[in-house]
């Protein structure tokens, strides 16, 4: 039986950053998400791959669960450019594929999972999981702009249904029209999930729950080479180290957002996938025990 | 004699935040610089005004000492405007009247102070100051833009000759022209500082050593009124506290820091000074006390 579900996208990407260039490199945010996540323990898939996806590609999924995965003809593509200040990725063109007209079957052995991450994918897709999963499942959606422009209203109806969403800063912004994060996290919060999480990148990330605040540093990088899939490894990190926890309240919640960060800071060390396939757990720790240091006063 | 002296601007701005309007008000970097730092101890200023200053701005000045005050024809005059996302103020005007050809003078009382803060001003003002002072004093360095972009290699000069140097994040991204605040940190360190401060506003402030690294979050705000004065509160507020610590460290710079964040979190909240003035040391401890409790994991 497979105890964390992560539905999301599997692309191939083009990805150029002032650091390197990466083509048809594996990715899409369940592969991020899959793989964070994987270091705690393994994670089953929910998502669409195309006949076209390598055997190398497919060794690399080994690490998780491959239960939920179906074929199409052709895998999502993706193609993306980051500037020189690394904010936010500028996308060249996008060819859904598969990926269009996708309908999700949670396979039967996905069914009790404890954990379900909807990792960034359309709306509409996370809704059809939710109506399949456990329904005492602790669900956690992620989004990107894409759907706050076009399908406002889907996302709304996933966010209610889910127990903790994560926005980044910009999404946040954008979805309540203010600048003010702490005010975003609030109505965040009012939409009805337990705990809302305001990823900011460099600057590290805010959790929001009833009566609680915490601020996580982000971890300190000199060197960015590609933010592709950061978002997706804080997410992954994150439902991983849930998905160990004895109980899952506030405090584990900011633990698991540190371990998240740091999965994220080592996924934006390296283009692609690259530095996720290279560490280990204890390089994780190593991290994580950093942020603690770097936050004593 | 006068333990902790801090040099810089006094000004009647004329303020435009989306949130109200304030004419001729005092300001200024040693104003509230000074104000901030004297929850902790009676700071002396050195600056200029003019006399046209009215008997109510003189008033609220005897929270700090004079004699280092001196008085030409009118006062310095700063005119801003800050737009919806409130991050930087949009200067309109400056007549800097008295200011024009100020040369600083520390009186007899001063020149013991083993604290000094070169708020914003000049930086050959800033260096004629140094002259004067105590040599074994810890100096603080703040500056802005303005002196990046005109005054390049007399900043370096003082930063040189500083213990401690602050910058905000856009000055810091500029100095050193990298996007990357955590490079630029250590830039900074590479001039000669023992310690370089990085302010990010909402997004907390970065502190860098020789071999360590602090991550400060920022206190969380959902009404941010006016940005004026914030970065000076920082530098008062740590100063005043390092004033009345028994020693000098790292740790202790790292305490200094949640209190100025804490005083500048103050300050943003009202229109100019009126928060400064309003608040007691009590209401900044609890905030300290918010600070830890948010960023405990």
């Amino acid at each position: 039986m497979t105890d964390t579900v992560i539905c999301g996208t599997i692309g191939l990407d083009d990805i150029k950053t002032p650091f390197g260039i990466k083509k048809a490199t594996l990715g899409g945010s369940v592969v991020y998400s899959a793989f964070a996540s994987s270091f705690f323990k393994k994670p089953g898939i929910v998502s669409i791959a195309g006949k076209d996806l390598s055997k190398e590609n497919l060794a690399l999924l080994s690490r998780v669960d491959l239960a939920g995965l179906s074929f199409g003809k052709k895998t999502f593509r993706w193609q993306g450019v980051y500037e020189y200040n690394m904010n936010e990725a500028k996308t060249l063109k996008t060819e859904l594929n598969s990926l269009a007209g996708f309908s999700p079957n949670l396979p039967p052995s996905y069914k009790n999972a404890r954990f379900l991450l909807l990792a960034n994918i359309d709306p509409e897709i996370q809704l059809k999981i939710l109506k399949q999963v456990n329904p005492k499942a602790l669900v956690l959606i992620d989004s990107m702009n894409f759907w706050i422009e076009n399908k406002k209203e889907a996302l709304k109806s996933v966010i209610k249904k889910a127990d903790i969403v994560l926005f980044n800063d910009a999404e946040a912004r954008e979805f309540f029209n203010t600048p003010n994060l702490i005010r975003a996290g609030r109505e965040l919060l009012n939409l009805g999930p337990e705990y809302a999480i305001i990823k900011k990148g460099e600057h590290g990330a805010l959790l929001f729950s009833y009566d609680r605040f915490f601020s996580a540093p982000g971890y300190p990088l000199e060197v960015l080479k590609d933010p592709t899939g950061a978002g997706d490894s804080f997410a992954g990190g994150l439902i991983g180290y849930l998905s160990c926890s004895d109980k899952i309240n506030e405090a584990q919640i900011r633990k698991g957002i540190i371990y998240g960060s740091v999965i994220a800071s080592f996924c934006t060390e390296g283009l692609g996938l690259e530095n996720l396939i290279k560490i280990k757990l204890k390089d994780i720790k190593e991290r994580y025990e950093v942020m603690r240091q770097i936050r004593e006063f």
